[in-house]
This record gives C-alpha cells, sequence and structure tokens, in this order.
C-alpha cells in the first residue's frame, strides 16, 4: 500500500497528510474544488509524494482515505467524493460528530450518538469499504506522535473487517502507537465518539491538550 | 466527618461501605424497607461501626452521602429519602444512567445524556446538597483500591461546590486516589458519563473488568 488519499485540508489534514509523507507514502489531499489554496501550500510544501484534488480525486487515488472533515459534513463530502469510489478500500474515519451549535463546549449531535455513531453511518454510506474508526480521541499531533502526550496511551479501533484493522494497526504502528486495543465492530466506535466530551473538559481543565487516554490494566 | 450514609445494597454500596469502615467511618446503608436482607447482612459482617435502615435514615444519618443506587433509580430513591434530608450535606453521586432496556451493550438513558446528565438531575433534586460525580467510571473494586487496576489511573470530579470537592478529595486520597483531576462544576459530569459506553466496550473486548483510565500528560 502506497496511495493515501486525505479528505480534509484543516490542522487534522494537514498533519496526517505531512505525517504520511515522511512516513514514505504517497498523499492526495482532497476538498471541495480542485484548487483549494490551502492544499496546494501544503503539496508545495511536501515535495513531490504530495498533491492535491477534489474529493473524489483523493478517494480515486487512495487504497486507503483518511477520513479528516468535521463531523457535521463528513456525510456531505463522502457523497461529493462518491460513495463508489471507496470500495473495496479502508476508510480512517477520525471525525467527530461534535455539535458546536449550543456553543462551547460541544455536545455531540444527537442522531449520531449514544444508539448510533457518525461512523456507523459512514460504514453504511461506503457500504463497499472497510471502515475503521480510531484517532479520533486526542489532538492531532499526537495522533501522529503519541509521546508528546508525554506517555505511552492507548489508541483504539473500531470496524467490522480483520484485515483493514490490521492494515490501520499497521500505520498506527508507524505513527508511533504502541498500545491498540480492537474494540470490535464498528458500533463500537459509539464508544470512543461519547468520550469527546470528556475530552473536551479534561482540556478545559487542565489546559493541556497534549493528553491521551491510557487503560491502565 | 464521621457519619456516612450509603444508598443502595448492591455490589457498589456494599463495597464502598465495607471501605468506609475500614477506614474509620461510621456507615449506615439504606434501601427501600427498614431491614433489607442484603444491608442486615452487610451490617452484620462490618462490626458496630455499621448498621441499616431505610433510605430516609441513611440520608439522616450521613455527614456524607454516597448515591449507589442504579441510575434508572436513583431520582426514585431520592424521593424515598426525601430530599431535604439531604441539605448542607455532601452528596457523592457514583450512579450512572445506563439504559438496558435494548438489551447489551447499554446505551444511556436519552434525557439523562449529551446535553443533560443524571449528576444534574440529582443537584437539581437535592438543590440544598452539594453533589459530586466521582467514581462512577471504574468497578467497584477498583473504586477502593485502584492500584487493583495494575497502576495509578486518573479519577475525574465534577461538582459546583469547593469545599465539598475538597471533602470528597480527601476521601478519595484514602481510598487510594493519588492522581485527581476536579473537571469543573456538576455539567462536566455529562463527559464522566458518557464514557460508560467505552468502559463497557473495553471490558468486553479486554474480558477484563479491573482497568482505570489513565489522563498521559
Amino acid at each position: 500500500m502506497k496511495n493515501v488519499g486525505v479528505l480534509g485540508t484543516g490542522m487534522v489534514g494537514n498533519t496526517i497528510g505531512s505525517k504520511l509523507i515522511q512516513l514514505g507514502y504517497s498523499v492526495k489531499m482532497g476538498s471541495r474544488s480542485a484548487s483549494n489554496e490551502k492544499a496546494v501550500a501544503w503539496a508545495k510544501s511536501n515535495g513531490a509524494a504530495a498533491s492535491y484534488g477534489t474529493f473524489e480525486d483523493a478517494a480515486q487515488f487512495g487504497e486507503v482515505v483518511f477520513l479528516c472533515t468535521k463531523g457535521d459534513s463528513t456525510l456531505d463530502v463522502l457523497k461529493l467524493a462518491k460513495p463508489t469510489n471507496f470500495n473495496g478500500k479502508v476508510v480512517i474515519d477520525i471525525s467527530n460528530p461534535l455539535d458546536f451549535s449550543r456553543g462551547m463546549p460541544p455536545s455531540l449531535i444527537p442522531q449520531f450518538t449514544n444508539t448510533n455513531s457518525l461512523s456507523e453511518e459512514v460504514q453504511k454510506m461506503l457500504s463497499g469499504a472497510h471502515v475503521v474508526k480510531t484517532l479520533n480521541i486526542v489532538n492531532c499531533e499526537v495522533m501522529v506522535n503519541p509521546r508528546k502526550s508525554g506517555g505511552d496511551p492507548t489508541m483504539f479501533m473500531s470496524g467490522n473487517d480483520a484485515n483493514a484493522k490490521n492494515t490501520v494497526k499497521s500505520i498506527l504502528n508507524q505513527f508511533g502507537w504502541n498500545d491498540i486495543i480492537d474494540l470490535g465492530d464498528i458500533t463500537t466506535a459509539r464508544g470512543t465518539e461519547m468520550i469527546l466530551p470528556l475530552w473536551v473538559r479534561t482540556w478545559m481543565a487542565t489546559q493541556n491538550g497534549y493528553f491521551g487516554f491510557k487503560i491502565v490494566r
């Protein structure tokens, strides 16, 4: 596996994309327009293996595709990227169904929480793909360098396909994650999405976003 | 502070009550009836400082009162115990709004999650008391002996009153908790209640309930 698509041009997409380039992958960053200025700037500063295009271009390019979009637009982005472009691929869903409509701190978008999750909706929409939820529980710098938390925190994975989770585990290992818990099928993403409210409050209480959750056992 | 009320005769009430006795407190375990057989048996095996009675008896007895009831009956129990009996007291809410009506794994009771929490409803009902949410994120043996997790996990507290949280912190220290994060007011209990779905799934995936969450920072 060599080619990775990254959907989203924000801090998460930027950080994940740059780390993948450092690791030797070829990465296409996708956005709504074919030449989003943030995607152009990112590609320019990341060398020959970095490219950009539309969401659809990036989905077609990647054998693995990272969803680095805001949770309230993830499903719209997948429609733009065309669900069939993901068939047979591993889709790594980092997005969180945060609801800022009531102000800070955010709650979760009601239809995507408790008895459902955003990742389950992603898997339904991308029925030919293997969706794996992971990395959504830490800030983007910790995602690609867990030691930035100051220790060796735990990362969780949720997904229906064992081979896809092996692929994801290998990428997580390359990012520096040593303690990975496979929670089970994609419905277990409810658990990891629902710790975002605790993430936000821990960040507010400690004034430190560089932390991770360790399952002490 | 010497006298503690414990509402609930299940494993949580039993374990918390026995630990408090070991620490030198006097404990009254409360239940629906004045002589619930589990409460009688607990008192018998815990010596002269252990007693039992109704929920109201236990609420009147305690300067600090632990809520060790199932989340779906906590508010009913408080009505039976009479809210005015809690005036001026510290109420330690360990209960979780778990909803088993859809089978396993449980979800959270919708009206007590995401934009609300069970602890906020407890604080509203006990408007003269100082409610602190804590301990709800580990199994009851780890609550009173965090080292049973195999390490030094983090415990969170949420509550509106700083003095009440100092009292709770001192009890948590006596239970063996060294790493305590004060998340803020009682609304922050949304965060700790919402990690129960991850607790359940981690337990299912690892087949081990003796774990804690450490904030690695």
